[in-house]
């Protein structure tokens, strides 16, 4: 292939044949096509955009990149669900084991947290004991004893993605759109799931901070699922606040298991029912979604859900007395409360800001080498549209030490804007992407 | 420096300040920016365009990479001459010993042929004994004593710029008119000539196909020379067709030396004219274009020129006796005679096609690595708007044997037009760029 010639197509706005497409990325994953050569191609693609042939080439060459997980030895409809990445989405803590309550299989891979957005694994890693590593053979077999798993990708799966993501991220080039649908795509394909829901982030702390963008990810995600034969249904859901009131690790998992109870209610327990209603619906395991709504709700109140997180707890080596005893899930030593200095109604939150903040405490990584603290996070105790008075509480930061806790205080503080006028807060659903009949 | 979020502003189209421009391309040149960052910031560029502030920090960045030739030991003006590529185009050959005569100085730095286009140097290399390797010494000492060096540019100046055109050779990015201005301007202010004549090609056989372009990057280094004090001026002229009869390398030094003996008129020898009158009128030698033409009309006529043609090569180790017995310089063994199919008027030549058939033969580089073979190339007996009855001669490939001969046939017919009408050549000069007062 004339790399310079394919390049310069691209460059010039012109369609690039899936052939080459495929041979561009495969050479690049085996480390044949240079990094300078790919970074060139991937600037001219930001710039130009990719036709939805382009994105559905670029997906498929990077899902023959590696591996498949072969899930053909589990009977009944497996699921995935992925969210593009939020703060304080602790979704997947609750949704897996209650739709596995359900009758579902999830076999869901997670990947790590960078930047502002927490990642599925860290969570878990505040689990003592608990064991993020399996083998596909574990893998198959906890879903079929249990109906659940939630591991870390292997690194056998779509090899030419991580190599790209890491090219991508020093060259400017992370927020394509074809280029984030392809990643995501070739990941939850080789992932193996024949159902797949996607939760699709849009607001001040999402990738996507406008809902047409979102809209137009989603609308592609879908697409590339149903091109595949999956059956693909994508959700586009609010991040102009944080998802649940805390936002670190041990204590994302402490609200999940507090979900899971039915302690809670807002907008993390309204997305969880969402999502499982969805998937319900999907893998015709309920009539509409009322019918589904009425199934998670039923599951979460009998305590079900409950239990069948418990077991995933324990069988991937985890401490499942958590569940009863919160208290053995690591804290932070100091803790900060943060008031309001005068009364007001809460306009707008960075969320990104406040996921950075949490990040600077140790609950994330701003570095791909930085090491997480289960420990340490932010609780925000006031949600877009709530009136505080001067003195009240409005968040509470769970630090290692008090300079790092006053640095997140400020942070936040930053974060938060205040009206004197009442202020109507985002929907949690902006849109839904319904799935199309499978190709 | 936040690389990243430098290429995101070019990206997004975002004028870079000129000291992240400087870091930048000398942060490349010591090899401490990747590869892969410099060609997403190239396409970027390419795609997004630079301002004329950008473009004047990166040539400042790129003559900061290096060292600059010291002019100050030559009295009087010293004058530089550039083409920005074509094919045919033996210019400095007579240009340069005919503007010495006329009491000039002219230091050349040239370069090696790359492409479709042929390079100075490898002409220059087709005498026998010629060197083309000069210190700054040598150079120095030679155009005190004879008015005139050409030779390559040392490694020492503008090393950026060598490993930014490496890279935009390969990611597709050459095209880009402010890099394409940078790149020439920063050797040129480096050579450190006071007076810079352009000679832009526009035209099927240059780098820029449309007189607009040749002219926005004519008027580019006319202000990026002005702006560094040189005296600057740029003429456009017409490469919709090789300029000399002769394609290659020794047989270019045949025809150079034919006009220097005033034997050959037509497009190369007025070209060669209409530069030398120029560089007399920008160095205060004649009072306007017509006295200069005069001087250098006088100059070939005497054998002045000649003579001083014959020193130069003396001077630089090559054989004096080619100036009088052409039969000295190589010549290849095979040649074939290409003739008219049918009668027609010549309608347009694909003249990059007609440099890539001489390259074929081994005038060229299609690589960086090729070898050039001296006493091959092409010679074409037909103009623009020539007429020809079927049987007439038009061309003549000389060849090192004739499987190579007859491809480069094919290439040459099928690079040439013919029309039942008449055609109307165009002409050779399409602009010119005069200076402005220096800065």
């Amino acid at each position: 292939m004339d790399v310079v010639a394919a390049l310069a197509a691209k460059r010039d706005g012109r369609e690039i044949p899936a052939a080459q497409l495929r041979e561009l990325v495969l050479s690049f994953a085996r480390e044949e096509l240079p990094d300078y050569q790919m970074s060139a191609f991937l600037m001219a693609g930001y710039l130009r955009g990719f036709t939805a042939a382009e994105t559905a080439a670029l997906t498929d060459a990077m899902l023959a990149s590696g591996e498949r997980l072969d899930l053909s030895e589990l009977a009944g409809p497996t699921v995935d669900k992925h969210s593009t990445g939020g703060v304080g989405d602790g979704t997947t803590l609750v949704v897996a084991p209650l739709a596995a309550e359900l009758g579902l299989q999830i076999v869901k891979l997670s990947g790590r947290g960078l930047g502002h957005t927490g990642g599925t694994l860290d969570k878990l890693d505040a689990i003592p004991g608990m064991r993020t590593e399996l083998s596909s053979r574990e893998l198959i077999d906890q879903v079929q004893r249990i109906g659940l798993a939630v591991c870390a990708q292997s690194t056998e799966l779509v090899p030419a993605d991580r190599a790209m993501y890491a090219l991508r991220d020093v060259t400017a080039t992370v927020g394509a759109p074809a280029l984030i649908a392809s990643s995501i795509m070739s990941k939850k394909l080789a992932g193996g799931a024949d159902t797949i829901l996607l939760d699709v982030k849009v607001g001040s702390g999402a990738f996507m901070h406008d809902t047409h963008d979102a809209f137009e990810l989603a609308q592609t995600c879908v697409e590339l699922g149903t091109a595949a034969g999956r059956r693909t249904a994508a959700l586009i859901s609010d991040m102009n606040q944080p998802l649940g009131t805390q936002i670190g690790n041990a204590i994302e998992v402490r609200e999940a298991i507090e979900v899971l109870r039915g302690e809670r209610t807002g907008r993390f327990t309204e997305l969880c029912l969402t999502l499982t209603a969805h998937l319900l619906v999907l893998t015709a395991r309920a009539q509409d979604l009322k019918d589904a709504r009425r199934q998670a709700e039923q599951a979460l109140r009998s305590g079900a859900a409950l239990d069948r997180f418990r077991r995933f707890v324990e069988t991937q080596g985890g401490d499942p007395a958590i569940v009863e005893d919160l208290s053995r899930l690591p804290i932070a030593s100091v803790t900060c409360e943060l008031s309001a200095s005068q009364e007001g109604c809460l306009e707008s939150v960075d969320t990104e800001s406040v996921g950075r903040a949490a990040a600077s405490l140790g609950a994330g990584r701003m570095r791909k080498d930085d090491q997480i603290d289960p420990a340490v996070g932010i609780e925000l105790c006031v949600s877009l549209g709530d009136q505080v008075a001067g003195g009240d509480p409005i968040a509470r930061v769970l630090a290692r030490d008090k300079q790092t806790a006053e640095r997140a205080e400020r942070q936040l503080r930053d974060a938060l804007t205040w009206s004197t006028e009442t202020v109507v807060p985002p929907p949690l659903i902006h849109d839904t992407i319904e799935p199309r009949a499978p190709a």
